[in-house]
């Protein structure tokens, strides 16, 4: 295992941290479901259902969000050969935002049927914790790059591409909330289709597989 | 590590596919626990848990449908030699519908008791997100067989008899469900019934393993 | 990988049984916490506490009997070759019992502070879904020596001395309940006890590792 | 795989119980959450957020506590060549007194806009959690370096300064609850500060990668 490259002191394991960035996120997107409930003896289950569906259109979108954060984490992180402690930080403002997702959700659901500055406020909500990982997402990839913590050396082109596509996010996602500030249903949608955009987009992060 | 065969171009490794679906699941099926409780000071604990009775039979119930998804999920998976973001995609699909079960079983031991429509469609409620189950298991299935993500192609017949195998559920779980609005008791029983179908079936789903 | 032994037609892999395991175990210990809770505005938080010691007591003893049933599932699984449906059957058997103990726990720990014939209903409960743990264990243990999915085939002696030992808890855990009947502060001692029996002690379940 | 060295009789693989602790360290930190959420029809959300601050930071506080927990663990048990069921003990105690935070945590922030006697209560019983977490550190440390169970016997001024390294917690957690009790406000500031240095302080634990 004599590695040439200047290896970074203290190395924590890539696979750990994937293991508990895994745990994590999966908790998460399933604790979104504690947000879904009906009531027996209030109105009858047809008419809380059809009251409900702000809840179950963020669920939905909400499962998908962390569903899409989940697969470009596993992206990034067959990246790496080692990690470090700060590595280590940035994966934590990462997940802290991802943890976030199910009480921003049910604030936006519970809100969503109210219209006014109280659900507008609901909405920046939502959009804060998504920027927030779109940000820990670049500052992740971004010291990855910066300390040689990858595989190989990335092209400056190639790394500008990373950055470039990550950062997507970072400047989608406030779009979107703009949008959400207009039409809460509108953003939803938005939402939905910069999913379905990261789930079958299929260019390389870095051509690491090569 | 030369494979000869055209590799799916981004490969989301197999084993943490399999790791975040295990948490999922894992997740999904202790959190069906916190639909039990009793409370002190209303009726004595006798009377209670002989009212909750729905509660624990569809706990036992959504329990075994959750694993024998796993077990379904662990036998198609290990038939994987490549993932790609589609298949990630049907994976997350299916995840979805397994941590809906929680507010389904919920939402079906609330209403077991009350009878009439709000039954009803209590019991529609818990067949659809079984029958969205089923009907993910497919889409995965042949998105693994069309696009040669399986080990070794298999033959026609094989494939056939795999994806039919694996459809049986996207044909039961209705029956499953009308039998259920004519008698809910009776369909929580056809659902133990198809679980243990499940469970002591020892056919191979492709022979993989030779 | 030509195993000459007569392998089990489907082998689901041990590893992703373990996982599983683990994940469900890992998230039934740690819902336990859901059943503390104070509330301001009412009694003063050290009156509160004051009164909640039941919930404190079984939560901490609840934690061990899930801590040890995870050690002694651990050392099971690590004599496996190879799995069937079957097991993964018994071992689902044994997790819905473990996943049951959250709410058996914070059921206990109201009716701590009831008396009557409610507080020894909460003991039973307490004790079946314990001793449940501990059949699935024995009906676990036995499976896999009949059905040769340990790694060796252990002399008849060796086999009859790990039936008993995880038969213990069969015969103990009834003991302990009936001891709860009489004084309920009596059993959360003794349930302390025997984890600690099982935690400290360090006979081999089969000589396996040598 | 003959180890010279006299290895401990019955060995519980490193790898489960980094996966068991993971588990259980990922599910703690996601039910931080539970405790934030808002009310539609009572005050503005605006209003409700600002009253809410206590919960957010003691969500942040908390979120990188059991973060900076998780570092130490993994670095620690990267050290461990083998295991014993004490070291399970020790461990298990460690993870009773993570899963205990979201409780310390939402008392904390509960109590944290009450003042009095009710919020001192709060702080010590958050600092008690976090002492139970630096003792048990410390316990786990000292009993891997006196049993053998690391993977070389580190040189006697190696190990006095990892029990040092990991005492600091033990020695700091106190005062910073007692700065608590002072201005519970400038605690959850130098627990962030604790993190922090916790984070990016890059020394190795023992010299074990070299």
């Amino acid at each position: 295992m004599s590695d040439p490259s200047p290896a970074p002191r203290r190395t924590l394991s890539v696979g750990r941290v994937e293991a508990f960035s895994d745990g994590v996120m999966a908790v998460a997107i399933t604790l979104l479901v504690l947000d879904l409930h009906v009531e027996v003896g209030k109105e009858s289950l047809a008419e809380q259902l059809r009251q409900n569906w702000p809840s179950y259109a963020a669920y939905a979108i909400s499962f998908f969000v962390i569903g899409v954060v989940w697969v470009n984490h596993h992206a990034l992180l067959s990246l790496l050969r080692a990690t470090d402690r700060t590595l280590v930080f940035y994966n934590l403002l990462l997940l802290m935002f991802v943890t976030l997702l199910p009480f921003t959700t049910s604030t936006l659901a519970a809100y969503l049927r109210e219209g006014g500055a109280d659900e507008r406020l609901a909405v920046l909500l939502y959009g804060a914790a998504t920027e927030g990982m779109a940000i820990s997402f670049t500052l992740l990839l971004r010291h990855m790059l910066r300390h040689g913590l990858v595989r190989r050396t990335p092209s400056r082109e190639e790394g500008r591409v990373a950055v470039r596509r990550f950062g997507v996010g970072t400047v989608l996602y406030p779009i979107v909330t703009a949008i959400g500030l207009l039409s809460p249903g509108l953003m939803l949608l938005f939402y939905g289709l910069v999913s379905a955009f990261y789930m079958f987009d299929q260019t390389p992060v870095l051509a690491a597989d090569s």
